[in-house]
């Protein structure tokens, strides 16, 4: 097993343009700045009734199942398709209205004049939402074209966690989080 | 951390009555039985709600997220309240309706006359519905009384899976569904 | 329209065993106590999953919406299948951990021997859920097999306690609930 | 009852700027061209995630429930909040994205620089989403801040067309969506 990793290719690096929201002064976020974490990037459009009603809110429950330090979510704004209407001050405001607290970066546009941004090639997206899964050494472990199953993707999460750890991460690394709401006690 | 291990408490037997459900001729599972795998045992009943709307429903996803060969869904009907109105047909007729094709056995009920089951009692469940992750060595790992997210279960799964196996399991052990529902293409 | 109504076809009477839940001493409750109010009567069978997770909700919804001097609902366990498994004590069991708390009949045994109830037999169900509204003079006004849009509901039964009322009822005889969750404020 | 009539006060008109969306080359719909139909109209923001995943959602399902010559669903873009994002353009691209095709017609800013629309401030709205029901003659009949349920509003709207109708329109303008979905069948 551990020869077949040498193989699996690096990420693609991103390219983006312009200020990030929720980074420090709006600095740009580096796929290498995040080395030595599991990265869970997310390519989104704030117009896709898909990103909106499923891929974000997921992306928020990772942020809550996994510690900042093992995980990093970033967000990648990846217009292909109306590109008046997804202006930076329309970005921000969805962002605030929504509660989007992770890094978001901005895809750069296509310097040829094509529609799909520069990002969204490099990794051959096929469109929005698209989930990328970065092993703590910033090589693409898997690339996911809409709904993925939130006990699939915490299951692959934790696994390269884990890898990335030496010794496997133990169970306790992980937020569980049990609710009351409609159990049946023992009187 | 290797060295804590030993100090895990082995998971209790569970003691049931009567024959299994979804079983050869309905024979006892023990958890011996399932000695390499990681198990995943949920205590409920089928009168309450919390188990028939969200704890069965997400067991139905545990067995599509992870390959029977490495982790083992039970369930232990538990019943603590309405013992005359939970019998063995009401609980065959249930598991039919609810398509429940995974090992169930009925806790066995308490000899000095008690309301709380034999294994109910073992594991000092406080209700329905409880969540037992047992490792693959039969260690009682996690105990979860009411609601656990998909996310964080997952990766709980996942990671004793990958103790279990000396080398991690690689994501490709893991079955990710991508539903072509609410993702914008690029045309 | 008016001469089209007195070809409307009175509802069949319905025929139960065994006393009541959530009556008076258990006395039975007949179609005709029941005349000057609108009826929503719902057959079902406590171990059909779509009554169980979409019908029976429905219903309490229903209730809270109208005001129960104008709509009496009524609960009809009328059963098919697993005949041993439905007995009055798991029923009532299932209707106080589901905290049904509106009148529910029993559908009487075929006396013949066959496999469907009388009540049943008597509508020409189809299986469970089978919604029935019933008009205020005691006319059955549709039967339905199945889910059905709860605004679509809401406005036949309102057109039916308008048509009771002489003068249609205004809407402030509904229940209208707003809540906070999710509105966007003006500071 | 008839004589409270007459007190209920007329809608205020709504001031719109610029082209609407879903109307023959985008000309204006007044109030007054709905006379004779019930009208359902919402004010909403597409940044406000309550009207995106309750309100935008539910007026598809008037729309479904309802024939259009008895109702008229219209929507009103009030923006109060965030005012740069909320271009016509972006309007236009979300009400693509999310098969809005229903007229939309943009509040008009305040003459005097003020951050609440014209529109808005006829109505004295609280935020948004509001949901307000016009009766045939044009009367304002409720208006809502917030969540509302189904099931009553499909109760009001029925009534505000039986009004209309002179004689009440029978259960059979009503269109009952039954789904074959968790059913259980007589084999």
């Amino acid at each position: 097993m551990t020869e077949t990793k040498p193989r699996l290719r690096a990420a693609p690096l991103w390219t983006t343009s312009g200020p990030w929201l929720n980074t420090p002064k709006g600095e740009p976020l580096a796929l290498a700045d995040l080395r030595g974490r599991v990265v869970v990037a997310l390519g989104f459009q704030m117009l896709c009734p898909g990103c909106v009603g499923h891929a974000l809110p997921q992306l928020a429950r990772v942020r809550r199942a996994f510690h900042p330090a093992r995980v990093a979510v970033v967000g990648l704004h990846t217009v292909f398709e109306h590109h008046a209407a997804n202006t930076p001050e329309t970005l921000a405001a969805f962002a605030h209205e929504y509660r989007l607290d992770f890094p978001i970066g901005i895809d750069a546009t296509d310097p040829r004049g094509g529609r799909t941004p520069v990002t969204m090639a490099a990794y051959a997206m096929q469109g929005t939402p698209t989930l990328l899964l970065i092993d703590a050494e910033g090589r693409l472990r898997r690339q996911n074209f809409g709904h993925v199953e939130d006990i699939a993707l915490g299951a692959e999460i934790a696994l390269l966690v884990a890898e990335a750890g030496g010794a496997p991460a133990g169970p306790s690394d992980v937020a569980a989080s049990a609710a009351a709401h409609g159990r049946c006690a023992i009187p």
